[in-house]
């Protein structure tokens, strides 16, 4: 597939419908609670069911791709961890001990680890996709992280990873992750340069920076910024100037599972990026995101502002790998169980004249 | 057991262990992941931890401890629904398709129903603790909810039936729940009088008044205020002025369960007006209580702001049932597993050099 069946495919997308999510609000109007108490939850079951265009489904298999690369930024110092923590935690979610595992065993949601561009060998791991594109992305202080194809193949990956598993079987529910030492600072690139915010604004500790590594931070990424001229327009100059691979690949899994109407959970600051990318692609894209938590990464709260939407959760947390989204999905399955099983009104009236038959 | 048993109990309460909270703090700290990347999730983790007075303590058994009662205010058209409905809503506890059901069962919870003071006979059910007081309280515009006597039995019956429930077998977790109609007037007066809000703003819509009903039931509590004046320095005084059953059967659960060494998980509304008596008779509670979710019943917020609780979650949600609660047992349930299951940095260098030895 080349470059233009996956631009076809972006552009492909259909709106959610309508009348299902009405529908759907209704029907939660006649169950057997005060009006709209379940809150925002009845709206974000109605979405997903707009979504699936179907009116009480089941939320069955439930997926987080986790998408992995490393970033030459790194070479500046912008994290307190070196590159080679990037491949350990591959290696970590093979062994299934790293915060993500433990959270999709308790909510029994499987992962999908993608080296879409770790620095060293994986090739003989066994349980992941072996995508990688090059050994991390270039120095963004001083090169584009990658070729203009690179950013598109990378999109087209993640597509194919998705569609690899989706082959399998049914998916009905798909939450981001990602690991990549490096990878706030291209995200806050990309934030800063789509929403129009400063640098200042969205940079944060990462993975533990101090104030004055945080100071760093923002010179080196300004460096970038004002090196490359991203064009703001452009999506893919974006991505290939400051971008990441693994940002490219769940790009690629957010298009793939529009197409496939399934609903999308976001985690942290970088699948902010990656959704702000890929809204500015193709705009239907914004109803099929959901969002998890408000991560402690500043960045983050600048994205879900500036795309109008709101956390579910705030714990303060900035761990990524998806461990805020998988707990976002479970409130998406929770709530069309809500849906599907609770008592209407009617029925309450049947179950209290049927105990009082018998008594 | 009679009164000074209960009040011995209730000043029983020990502080939570300091030191094993530390200890589990540092743990954290060692697991693979940025430090305080999990952020308050390692706070709580660690609090009730320090409940436990258990380094790794695994959560197994949780349960919802719901209690029933009607008010007699509901006479003066505080509530969109009759008090026929709390009855009904115990009978579809029972059938299982209520909210709490739903979400229960998806959490591999349990829920103890318990009738503290319903309208009409629920002698013959089975599955639920006949405790009934009365055939709900007084109508707090024109008499007092209940006598002192009552109130206090309320307690005492609450923490009955936890250890009840304690005795078949341990519990690890316990949340708070609720069905009465006319109790958020019960607890927006308490948690006015306890808090020193004035009473326009802690009184929301209940289970859907409009605003003009909203108007009344402020007008009517402050009515109820004035005529009992409760000595809000006599937390006794105020449960049997303008409390309810229920919400003296939850004091009870919250000190058994504090006195067994037990989390306890607040709702909304209500459970944050036995929350503020609970702490009232005893502030070393306190450390027991965990917060679920910011309920959309605005009198809740003042709760937490007045308590200096932050919230996990916010859905604009104002059901009831413990289904707030739920949510966040199973915060606290994942929080433990990723502190007993997730890999060290140590751990990391060893699964990295096992994975280079056997390539």
């Amino acid at each position: 597939m080349g470059e233009t069946a996956i631009y076809n495919i972006m552009k492909q997308i259909r709106p959610i419908d309508d009348v299902v999510q009405k529908d759907v609000l209704a029907r939660f109007d006649e169950l057997a609670k005060p009006q709209n108490s379940l809150g925002r939850l009845e709206k974000l079951v109605a979405q997903a069911a707009g979504i699936y265009g179907k009116h009480s489904p089941t939320i069955e298999r439930k997926i987080i791709f986790l998408m992995a690369a490393d970033h030459g930024i790194t070479q500046e110092q912008v994290s307190p961890h070196p590159s080679d923590i990037t491949r350990q935690m591959v290696l970590n979610f093979l062994n299934g001990r790293a915060a993500i595992n433990v959270l999709a065993r308790h909510f029994n949601t499987e992962i999908v680890i993608t080296d879409m561009g770790v620095k060293g060998d994986l090739s003989q791991l066994l349980g992941i996709f072996n995508k990688k594109i090059a050994q991390g992305t270039g120095n963004i202080a001083k090169e584009a992280a990658m070729s203009r194809e690179m950013a598109e193949r990378s999109i087209k990956i993640g597509r194919e990873v998705f569609e690899e598993v989706f082959a399998q079987r049914q998916i009905d529910l798909i939450g981001l992750g990602e690991m990549g030492i490096g990878n706030t600072s291209a995200s806050s690139a990309i934030i800063s340069l789509l929403t129009g915010a400063e640098v200042e604004e969205v940079v944060d500790s990462g993975s533990g920076l101090t104030p004055d590594g945080i100071k760093h931070k923002i010179t080196v990424i300004k460096q970038a910024i004002s090196l490359h001229k991203p064009d703001i327009n452009d999506p893919i100059d974006i991505l290939s100037k400051v971008g990441g691979f693994e940002i490219g690949g769940l790009i690629g899994c957010i298009f793939a599972a529009a197409q496939r109407k399934i609903p999308i959970v976001m985690d942290g600051l970088i699948s902010g990026a990656c959704a702000l990318l890929a809204i500015k692609l193709n705009r239907v894209i914004k109803d099929y995101l959901f969002t998890s938590h408000c991560s402690r990464e500043k960045g983050h709260k600048v994205v879900l502002d500036y795309l109008g939407m709101t956390p579910i959760f705030d714990l303060e947390m900035c761990l990524g790998e998806g461990t805020g989204a998988v707990f976002g999905m479970n409130f998406l399955e929770a709530g069309f169980k809500l849906l599907n099983q609770m008592a209407t009104f009617t029925d309450l009236k049947k179950i209290n004249q049927s105990m009082r038959n018998n008594n």
